[in-house]
């Protein structure tokens, strides 16, 4: 577990840093064959990026350095557990394991809607506070068939 | 509704004309008073970036052309139904409304995990196939009353 504590702490002195830099109070490390490939930290505000959490920002970081955009063989450790965002990049990347330091809840107390969006997506479309409206299915299926038919795609 | 399906027809074009340059099929565009200021197409192959999903892309660039994070006067057309990761960043970006021409059910026939990963996302942590670890949260809740403490900071 030690080894564990150690990327972890990295994680959290990268949260620290970026307060001290403008950014928010969120930082997480990738670990590669006991090697960090990636870094990240909350550059939501000073970047101009709604997208531009710790997490994200590492996995980016990650998959540029290993020039791979399937990270199964890698481990995450994130100051705070990961908002709904993160987490489907947790899963499109294919990375198994997590280590997460405050939680979804001190993540709210602090001002953040990570457990409100939590809670959103997980209603039906017609129940959530994003209006999301059906349309022109019949012209967009059409790509999807398009794909379907391609022989040698690179599926993912 | 005809404006809608003209910018909803764009982002289907996006999606088709991705397929030609080697990406999966999906596109997006984001508009703000009636134009387009953020065009998007699914580049997780190409760039070795699994967040790069035609939504996510459209979110930088849109952020990216306006200077600024928050998106709430605009308005998301994509070609497929977000997957838990985009639908994360439209809250973060505080988009309202969404216009989506295939659905999660469409995606997963053609191979892609949306459908999967919402089911996950909305499993307790200790239910999920990501394996998500609690640690040093005694350590990292110091980064937290930092940034709670801390005046003239930027909140979102």
């Amino acid at each position: 577990m030690e080894i564990h504590e150690k990327f972890m702490q990295v994680a959290i002195e990268l949260a620290s840093e970026n307060i001290k830099n403008g950014g928010g109070p969120f930082g997480a490390v990738i670990v590669c064959n006991g090697e960090v490939v990636g870094r990240g930290a909350n550059r939501v505000t000073s970047n101009n990026d709604p997208t531009a959490h710790a997490e994200i920002m590492a996995i980016r970081d990650a998959s540029s350095m290993l020039n791979r955009f399937d990270l199964s063989d890698c481990t995450l450790y994130t100051s705070c557990e990961p908002c709904p965002m993160c987490l489907g990049a947790i899963y499109w990347a294919r990375i198994k394991n997590i280590y997460y330091g405050n939680t979804r809840a001190d993540a709210a107390e602090i001002g953040f809607d990570d457990d409100y969006i939590y809670s959103e997506i997980s209603l039906p479309l017609n129940r959530r506070s994003v209006a999301m409206t059906p349309m022109l299915r019949s012209k967009a299926i059409k790509t999807f068939y398009s794909w379907a038919m391609m022989l040698n795609k690179e599926s993912y």
